[in-house]
């Protein structure tokens, strides 16, 4: 059920909403936070107000809901209400779509209930929308991966033979995932220079961010249920912003033969309002032209990608600011639904609140690059910031913010943003 | 504190225990079971009976102990239990040996107490001990890592060149760790045959096990703090035996350069008994000299292995049963305080029930190799079962057991077993 633009076009709110907010009543993204009086809660965005979900719970506004367990909405989690499935996302999306447009009279018109049910958002603290039971980190920037396979490999072998037949992909680390704001200390670990004959210890040199954007699952599924391609938005519930903050010096050392570890698991940062998947559905376009044909289990049809603006900006400690990348989600070379039909083509088991991201997302130009690797070509291009410092990669300091937005005529539906202060080693 | 052999050499109980059992007095490991009256929850196992935690704390035998909980011994996984923190689990064990000894008569006279707290094994049915944030591997056997190295890279090259500097490890998927017992279905994917052009779709052909040994977290850190290596067992409350099936086949064709996924996510799994540090205590011996040295943050003292004696047979579908190998966890290279204060120098959180695996064990001996890939050397040297048939990897039907104890004098610490079948790819 696609309860996007089909609600109505020119469809508002009598909150207000800024032409050029993220969340309009079209989005409805759904979040925790909590205030000076209160614990960690439901809520949604609209405009600058967190709708608590509690409180219109608890004033009976939530009595014509399917559910049968209100308790949802005074969870500390998301899981709770997402784990009670795709019909209670709707039927939730639909009843508070219904409440908060500008031709509904019952709460507009109470200002008792307003009070108790708005929360002004500078006066909420966010905090992680769901406990993460697994979390996947994917490659599936065509982009990006041939941009580090030239960095390292040579223009000859970019792409791993592998690379155009499944979306690669591999395990990262649940505990250290967290919210938007949370600052991050620069990891300390093994390095090992080109020309050193042993390695040494220490702060990470080659701090860097990576651009992403994660979905984050529904259902619970069996050990041994694949997810057909062409089901597995079922078992999408919404999508975040991601930074994937890497230390390449550490990676670099670390990552052969198993893969990335320490250089990737000291952190990683997500936006904290979560968009479902019905408010982008009004945004879905073709995916890039899969050649070779992708096996079976992995061919798909239909708009398999979103049109998400991305962009990334450094702002320095004395609060200089430079936009260094622009790029869209639309790039993506593995689609979604391909990424979860070949993570349990095994029999690998899902679970409500499991976060996958899509691995660095990089345009086709130099500007549209995801991470400071690509854009100072290894350091090699250095970033001028508006201070007059230069940057190959984050500086003790440094706050990393992501943005995305989706855009259609005069309709907006966006992610907010995701950010992180570089603290200095420990 | 060491609540081993140090409580009293020729320590009996009063519950008959056979001389060969893994389960003696001095054992005393955890799990959780569930029989057809009642719901899953904590367990003590002591010869062939399960000490119910919940029936002792309800009769009032726990109310000597300094925790203000008890509600932890009637929970469905013993996180809670164990979150308590490393005096309950002393203060809980003492406990328990006191009125198990015996010289105690308080249980030992009480024929109705008796029988609400223990329960048969054979009237028990054993589930995951504990609920897994975060799952980690590590690689740590160097003869493993060399038998490996020598058939995909020849002798020359056998070890990476990090391979002597850090415990290499990557991240596993949780969802799908189950414990013994439980079958697992021959995975389904990607392979590409060394003479194919393109990659086929399909059952996997080259189903293996890993012998692995396990350790279980038992503290919640903070995002930025690093345990270091002289402190790391004080966060480690117990060690499992962990099978990490492995689809040889899948794997060879995913895995560079992100490491292993779909070939190992389809299923790992664990013993239902967490034997404690401090059961394993007695048992401690050096571990291999590393040479070259380690930095100084995984410099340690003192007994960093464990002499724990191990042991992996395949029994087939009609019962023909075949020991394929003897091996021995005080051969690993890397131990685990070592990986736990390489895991988290970069401030890598943990928490209470993570699990982390020792990687394939393998021995010097062709005999004590920890996996079909080594024992058959690619395929190359199949393994004569005792009905005729041979075995280059594992067949559906087959059954993979792995055993392990400890045994000093006459004291004996043992493990059980992991036991999983193998099923039809479905």
């Amino acid at each position: 059920m696609n309860l996007g633009m089909d609600m109505g076009k020119n469809m508002e709110s009598w909150v207000e909403v800024d032409p050029n907010s993220d969340f309009s009543i079209y989005n409805l993204p759904y979040g925790i936070f909590k205030t000076k009086s209160s614990e960690f809660r439901p809520g949604v965005r609209i405009g600058n107000f967190i709708i608590d979900l509690s409180q219109l719970a608890e004033l009976g506004y939530f009595d014509s809901l399917p559910t049968t367990d209100l308790s949802v909405f005074y969870e500390s989690v998301l899981n709770p209400f997402i784990a009670q499935g795709r019909d209670h996302w709707t039927a939730t999306r639909k009843r508070l779509i219904e409440l908060f447009r500008k031709e509904n009279e019952d709460l507009k018109k109470n200002k008792d209930h307003q009070k108790a049910i708005l929360v002004k958002v500078e006066d909420a603290e966010m905090g992680m929308p769901v406990e993460v039971p697994d979390y996947t980190d994917f490659y599936s920037s065509i982009e990006h991966a041939t941009n580090v396979g030239i960095m390292f490999r040579g223009k000859e072998n970019a792409l791993m033979p592998n690379w155009k037949h499944l979306p690669v992909g591999y395990h990262g680390r649940a505990s250290s995932i967290v919210v938007s704001g949370t600052p991050i200390h620069r990891p300390k670990g093994q390095t090992k220079a080109d020309d050193a004959d042993i390695p040494s210890f220490g702060p990470s040199k080659l701090f860097d961010f990576e651009l992403e954007m994660a979905f984050i699952t529904g259902v619970n599924t069996d050990l041994g249920e694949s997810i057909p391609v062409e089901k597995a938005e079922d078992y999408i519930f919404g999508m975040v912003l991601f930074n994937d903050w890497s230390a390449r010096d550490i990676q670099k050392w670390e990552y052969v033969p198993l893969g990335p570890f320490l250089g990737k698991n000291f952190g990683s940062s997500v936006s904290p309002w979560i968009v479902t998947m019905d408010a982008l559905a009004p945004f879905r376009v073709e995916g890039p032209k899969q050649d070779p044909e992708p096996l079976d289990y992995l061919k798909e049809k239909g708009n398999s990608n979103v049109d998400i603006r991305l962009q990334a900006s450094i702002i320095t400690s004395k609060g200089a600011e430079k936009v260094i990348s622009n790029t869209n989600f639309k790039y993506m070379y593995w689609s979604m639904r391909q990424q979860l039909a070949h993570h349990t083509v095994n029999g690998c088991n899902i679970r409500v609140g499991d976060i996958y991201a899509s691995g660095t997302i990089s345009g086709p130009t130099e500007d549209s690059y995801g991470s400071l690797l690509e854009l100072t070509w290894r350091g090699s291009k250095p970033i001028s910031m508006p201070d007059g410092t230069e940057r190959k990669f984050l500086q003790d300091g440094d706050t990393l913010v992501m943005k995305g937005y989706c855009q259609k005529d005069d309709i907006r539906v966006g992610f907010g943003e995701v950010s992180g202060k570089v603290l200095p080693a420990k």
